[in-house]
């Protein structure tokens, strides 16, 4: 047994077990959703989430992971690597190529699955699979190959997003927004006069579990993008991500207490995601007092931007964009704000945050980059439903978001408390 | 410190948070069981499942781990090793004896949980304790002797099971028929004229959620079957696992759309499992594109299983056999066709696929050493099970039935909307 | 790569992964609380967990953890180390200083949940947000001192409590009795005459499930205490875990099979993690044997003081005292008892268990500092309330509990099988 050896096994257990947790989290995105939505769209959305994880992988494979991080042609789009063939060699990792592929398979299903919350209740189940084919296929690949491919033409101008708020969030997150947009309120959300109404989540015992199973894939999530087991940054990385969420959660029990005086669970859940999805870019790069201020700036964030969405008359039903679009953003601007100067060396980058007089250059790349990936975000959802609506229609029939997309569309129930069994034959007979 | 105890340190974790991660499925099982079966013996499956866990573990440390994988007689049992007791040193690992228990432990209990689905419902609690103990002590360690001992019989012949698609989802899956068939169906599924009636599952959330928990658990079972973290296969095996299970998902998604004209939620739910059984025991050996095939394939033998046996009145209420039981078959089978020459070298066979030009030899070994599991389990079980019925009736009381066994046999419903407490006193004087 | 930084990557990558475990044993804590208590406070509950956790991590960050293990005064307190600034380079360890903070600030945040559970359906929100900051940042960082801390009073007596049966657990679970005292019990619980009432658990599914989280995340907790991932305990610490909750689990099995004529599964859940709970102090210093035994005994005495506190009329919903305080207490005393020879060696101390002939001095050693630790848990907690009590009443209103604290204080309740939207204006026209 040599060292090399040892540091390639532990390199790979490393990012195989983080990347599980990653996985993981669709599980928790499940409940999430599952929990914020009626209970007549909770089987629904849940199925949404199968459509991300078996479809998004086999579509990353065959070809969204060699868009993303194949051979580069002009800083914009990979050129080989479709099903993990061709000659990959010039990724320089301690790592296989195969094992990198599935830990980036997870982030890619985590962004179609941030746009799945946005259009739940009232998505056509088939419109839905094109979306994610696209999603994982091409809008996140070529996205993230600008910004993650060590050619792309936006990490070539010194960006720093480390595990992705911007990439994967905010990408997400004003896809999110697109689609909700495009597809329009669900029925009733919204008054003929405009007000919002509401209807309490179905579950939040499983939202709440969701929550926590995502904040576990979390550590997976940033810590694992470090991709080797020995670099100096994971401790400080899983500890920024610990303490930016609950300062997030923190900051949403104590702000809706004066605002709504009572501590609100949908937006605590919320909140704590979005201390979560903040510090995702500048987990290695900021210090402990930088995340717990990250975090609570994003949790009351989010607070605000579901209240304007409400005015606004978009229906995001477990407010994707407010947690995963805005955090997302903050997230990525904080890099260009609270970035240390020791940090920068590590990365590879002359630059560091405003605040520790490192200049106004990396804010600029930041919101510069942060543009791009949501006005690209939107942009293409938007073009990508309008294609698909052409094909088959976006929206479930009126009858069938009245009676709910379980019975509707997948023909059974959430949750049934029959006890006994149904005679179809007998039924017919009726 | 050394490289050596760096190795050993390796390993160690590597083994014993895959362990963990095996063992979660416990919790996977008990969600998908109790969301599949009636409100009414929601507690009851669950039970079971501590059953498994609890007695399981207990029983194997006895004498399972001893029979299993003790000192050799005649290739059919394991004769030193009870309680972890005597001399084991002939079982070269880097890892210690009471590591490597723990991790074979995790595999005897998922093999009764198996068993747990195909019995709901209708089991007598005291039976099944009884048959979780001749499981997880004789029938499953005496299988796994013969085909993952090193002097086992089969094992000799040459057969190749990694992680178990044979040993465990095979051996579980037929048993779980054997099981299903001797204690018949429940009251009420099958009419006078044999048609099958159906119940919709109680809490598709929590079963949808117990896939998401055992696609987790299932790269702690794959990959960690390695026992070592510096093997070179690791990422190969997490990758082929994620591929397969993705398009078992995928598969069954798209099949059910054609055949029922919607995707069918429990459907894709066994439909994804089916893909991680399939690919179990090659997930070392196949190429990535070959586990693609492999998943669909069981997704879609799953789907038409699941069918003849509703046609052939056999009441398996979580679909236990058409998940483990066939995919399991499959698996093992797709190693014959499947095994990449290069992989042969690696475990220290000479044989490889039929369809790379490895001849007939493997898959006739691996059909046969099917052929052994599934008979063995099948006839096993049935003659456990007619013996504990000498001893206290395996099934419970057609009153007990109706009622549901959670209270009927537990005394306790699974939900309860009770918002005040209950005087019992008080109910008793009416 | 030499071998020094491959040997603090695979202890850190180690320690952060445990560390995840054992904070998504949070979600466990979550679903095993808000499944047993009624379904009108399964939100409230859940809320506490989320204070737990974003409280909890960040009062732990700020002065918890330099209370508990900064440069010590005197054996009783320590005094540096406030949001991990200042020199704790007395602190040896392979880790980062705020590697080994996120795995202790898990700990902390396992103490006052511990707690929620025996408050549960009746404390005042503001209350607890309080008391999770007393706890965390106090009452629980002093006694870790004293028992943790290598400068602590009572460690260097030689106390052993490997992973904290007496430090968390006993600590926990007497703080959680005097809470539960103080706070008096829910309106309706005890009839007039003193008989207890009943109430089933609102979702015994969920509750299940958290216990198969916690076992989980009880492999980080215990296994992970060795903060060094080449600590040759490791493997056999995982193991006495897995026996001794098997053990608990199969022991209540039994015992309410007997006693109760049922398996009742609330008791088997509980029995479950007394088990766990009891080889905590002692995982790696006892045998497999002890373990079993450990867990026997820890389950049966939860059974039977969870009746004396129904007799004695101390309402502890979810049972916080009879599974942590007992069991804690009983891991604790066992130490003194079965503490191997060998083990303790490893430690650094003369003593051993009285079993094997170690004398009397262990064991007195530990009924010592598990008596400080009741008492000081018991009398602090009862003193922070009564304080707690001048400036926000900790009980909320009658009114409060009738209604439920979920719509009562949070304003939504857990579940809803609305399907339609609530128009606001509408509801407040009529």
């Amino acid at each position: 047994m040599s060292v090399m050896e040892l540091s390639k096994g532990l390199d790979t257990v490393w990012v195989v077990l983080t990347a599980a947790m990653i996985l993981l989290m669709e599980g928790g995105f499940a409940l999430l959703e599952a929990g914020f939505v009626r209970q007549k769209n909770a089987v629904s959305i849940i199925m949404k989430v199968f459509v991300d994880i078996a479809f998004g992988a086999l579509v990353y494979y065959a070809f969204g992971f060699a868009i993303m991080y194949g051979s580069d042609a002009g800083g914009w789009i990979g050129t080989n690597g479709f099903m993990l063939k061709g000659d990959l060699s010039f990724i320089h990792l301690n790592i296989s190529i195969d094992t990198y592929w599935l830990f980036q398979s997870a982030f890619a299903i985590a962004v179609i699955s941030i746009v799945s919350g946005a259009v739940a209740e009232r998505i056509n189940f088939r419109a839905y699979i094109l979306l994610t084919i696209v999603m994982t296929g091409l809008i996140y690949p070529l996205a993230g190959h600008w910004i993650w491919s060590v050619n792309g033409w936006i990490h070539r101008m010194g960006m720093i997003d480390f595990a992705g708020s911007a990439v994967i969030h905010a990408l997400g997150g004003f896809s999110a927004l697109a689609a909700a947009k495009f597809i329009g309120p669900r029925i009733g959300k919204f008054s003929k006069d405009g007000r919002p109404n509401i209807v309490p989540p179905s579950n939040l015992p499983l939202a709440s579990v969701g929550t926590f199973i995502l904040w576990f894939g979390w550590f997976g999530f940033n810590a694992g993008s470090t991709l080797s087991a020995t670099n100096s940054s994971i401790g400080h990385i899983a500890v920024t991500t610990m303490l930016s969420a609950a300062s997030g959660g923190a900051a949403c029990i104590l702000f809706t207490m004066m605002r709504y005086k009572k501590a609100d669970p949908p937006m605590v859940i919320n909140g704590s995601l979005a201390g979560l999805v903040s510090i995702t870019a500048g987990c290695a790069y900021v210090s402990d007092e930088a995340a717990i201020l990250i975090g609570a700036s994003a949790g009351i964030a989010m607070v605000l931007v579901t209240e304007l969405l409400e005015r606004r008359q978009i229906d995001d039903p477990v407010g994707a964009f407010a947690v995963h679009g805005v955090s997302g953003s903050i997230g990525t601007i904080a890099v260009g704000l609270f970035a240390l100067p020791g940090a920068a060396g590590r990365i590879g980058s002359s630059h560091y945050g405003l605040f520790y007089g490192g200049g106004w250059t990396l804010l600029g790349i930041q919101l510069f980059g942060l543009l791009v990936v949501a006005v690209w975000g939107f942009l293409l959802v938007w073009a990508a439903l309008w294609l698909i609506n052409r094909v088959v229609p976006v929206r479930v029939s009126q009858d069938e978001e009245l009676v709910g997309l379980d019975v509707g569309i997948h023909g059974v129930p959430a949750y049934s408390q029959e006890h006994d069994f149904i005679d179809l034959e007998q039924l017919k007979n009726k």
